[in-house]
């Protein structure tokens, strides 16, 4: 997402200028600029929408100017999708683009209307009528740029909301339409925050906030006040699915302040949620900030395998040439030494393929046995204390030994570990280094 | 229509060479460029759709260059207004047109989808990508241009099918999407087959082509095999809902000879439809072509209006200025001379609003009484026979007169009249016309 340009043009000149002026101090630096996001559920149908519209009233009362960016109503890009597999189990990424986006064209035009009724004035846009280029991935394309100097004039000359249709943009050269993969209205939301230089941006979903770990495995998770950018690019990494994983690294480049809040609340009085931010803005950092756990994971252990230079690319590249994403990945010498188990991880879906890859060059790698198992779980603990706490991570290892939970592959970087372990001993584990690292809400 | 441009810049320049060349006599001639358009039912489900891959590929493999126009699969533009009017019922014709438009993209991708499924090269248009400029009456747009230049390009370079969301432009200044009314493919259709010179444009429907008049009511109606422009245009003005109105007019200023013909039809065996082309070329011209019969009428009478300059004025001005359209209109003198009764017809859903206005303008207007009937029909026989045969609306007077059928009101012009009768007599009068004007079946 580095490569998203600076906004140019006309709307940064206003922007500039109204970083001047109005955030200059005085009484009008009350006023700010913020985009608002909504998700399927929030606007799964008119009364949703309607709802919606009295979050974003509530805004513009408060004298901010808004952007709204939302996805297509819940179920609607499942039809969609649907209808693409039925017309061809091979479907053309760009058609299958053009058939998928229409969804959020329809929510963007009835929100539109439904802040008109409450007497908002807004308009919606399209992802090709701002523009949002993207460069040409259909169906999981980047966004490359955003020119949000039309939405920036409305504001200013005519105290207009901008609805923009999220999860889409246009090819850049082709000017076709391109969608930004799953979770991408996240992602459009948080690159139109950075183009109009918005204050923040708040993506209002289904939960109320980022938890400390999955409150519906562990009762004690708390709420968390604010995370740090890093610390949730892993957290949506490793499993928890509140943001997709390219709107947080966005966010973290472009240092847009983000809530994540729920359209549940009443739109009068609603909670704060979770401010996702950067590191400086936490004061009371804790060493561990939460636990995410995936069940995605499926375990590959080629047995015996000749420990001379070159095996890890005979393994591995294949699989790379096939796209299949290897995880963690551990070696260990056997007893005679001239021979080594290499175990990694695999995405589930991808396991079957994976193992028939294996099989083919076996040969050529040289090894005796592949043994796997798709029961099992990677657990991960996050927080950018550990950069500045030793032992974080033995702790852990000796409280699930403790638990008689054998550990099969760990891995670890700067702020995070995770350990894989068998599948029926996942809640036992996060209840335990939730409680371990001292995140149960009291 | 008149006022839509002629293509112009490269596209029309390759048409002009392909005229040229191609449409010399030769072998080549036999190659074609045409337009096929799919209504709703045609393109109802993924099978539905499937099955207009086949009519397209029939005319691919025969050589010829495509542009498909496609409409909302049936009953999902229905659904976008019942949401834009829960939305609010008194929502922005833009943010409409942007929700609505939006059905027609999902066919169009999926129709390219189905095509290329069976090896036909394809690829979707939206109206904004062509683009098809319209003019800003969001609703029911006008078609001002199309570019062409780009799909002919790719016919040449790449023999790809153009798979064209109908119904849909863009305003030329605002850039905001806006629809054509319904029915508003036809239009779309025939303005693509204006832009990229296309030697025949081909409406495929539920119905098989156009009938002397509507089979259901008299079941000895018989498939035509040629209509004139006029009279096409004189039947769907008086109540034939096989095409759009502003279509035919497109279809007679550009010259495009446009079949209606089936998509029920076996694909690999079609039938040919009824051709919609210049009078010239029907050889064996009727005196009347058709029956056409409105039931969406209804009547005003003034009782004893002054008979005084101004007042016709007085009565239509206010109408006029509240957008009802007055239709029918005769004024029968009464028994002293002094008073007139006023007859005149409006559409039946503005028929409340119009004896309101009316009522309000008593004093001004100076009349005893309005009556009114809702129960009425107006049944029309048109042929551009008519222009050079005489006595032909006075036949139909006497034969209505022999079954009893009491006239309210006519209106003729040059190739059609129209009576106003009870609703009761509508199918004795539609099959009395039919037999007498020799359309029956034989």
């Amino acid at each position: 997402m580095s490569n998203l340009a600076p906004p140019c043009g006309p709307g940064s000149a206003l922007r500039s200028g109204r970083e001047d002026s109005v955030f200059s101090t005085g009484p009008e630096s009350i006023m700010a600029r913020l985009v608002m996001k909504f998700g399927g559920t929030s606007v799964a149908n008119i009364e949703r929408i309607r709802n919606v519209a009295q979050h974003v009233k509530r805004e513009v009362d408060a004298g901010n100017q808004v952007a709204v960016v939302v996805s297509a109503m819940s179920g609607k890009t499942n039809e969609l999708v649907a209808w693409c597999r039925e017309a061809s189990v091979l479907h053309d990424a760009r058609e299958y683009d053009a058939v998928v986006a229409s969804g959020e064209l329809v929510t963007a035009g009835l929100l539109a209307i439904a802040l008109q009724d409450i007497g908002v004035q807004a308009r919606s846009w399209q992802g090709w009528q701002i523009p949002i280029l993207t460069d040409n991935a259909h169906g999981s394309a980047r966004i490359e740029s955003v020119d949000g100097s039309d939405i920036v004039k409305r504001f200013t000359e005519r105290e207009e909301v901008a609805v923009i249709a999220g999860f889409q943009g246009v090819h850049k050269e082709t000017g076709r339409v391109t969608t930004l993969g799953r979770g991408g209205s996240d992602t459009s939301a948080v690159a139109i925050a950075a183009a109009i230089g918005a204050d923040r941006c708040d993506i209002y979903t289904d939960v109320d906030g980022v938890y400390t770990t999955d409150p519906r495995i562990v009762p004690k998770a708390r709420k968390l006040e604010k995370v740090a950018f890093e610390e949730m690019l892993e957290m949506a990494s490793l499993g928890a699915k509140v943001l997709q994983v390219r709107s947080v690294e966005l966010a973290m480049v472009h240092k847009v302040r983000t809530f994540v809040r729920s359209s549940f609340d009443d739109p009068k009085n609603p909670t704060e949620g979770t401010l996702i931010c950067d590191e400086e803005e936490i004061v009371e950092q804790q060493v561990i900030t939460g636990i995410a756990f995936s069940r995605d994971e499926a375990q590959i252990t080629l047995r015996r395998v000749a420990d001379k230079p070159g095996v890890a690319a005979a393994i591995f590249v294949p699989l790379a040439d096939a796209n299949i994403n290897v995880d963690m990945i551990i070696q260990v010498v056997s007893g005679d030494g001239a021979k080594t188990d290499i175990t990694f991880t695999v995405p589930t879906a991808e396991y079957d393929r994976a193992t028939a890859i294996l099989g083919k060059a076996k040969e050529q790698i040289g090894f005796e046995a592949v043994e796997g198992a798709t029961d099992v779980v990677k657990i991960s603990a996050i927080g950018v204390g550990m950069r500045s706490h030793a032992g974080v991570a033995a702790k852990a290892f000796k409280a699930l030994a403790e638990k008689g939970i054998n550990i099969r592959a760990i891995t670890t970087s700067e702020i995070k570990f995770s350990v894989l372990i068998d599948k029926d001993y996942t809640e036992l584990a996060v209840r335990t280094l939730h409680s371990l690292y001292g995140l149960d809400k009291v």
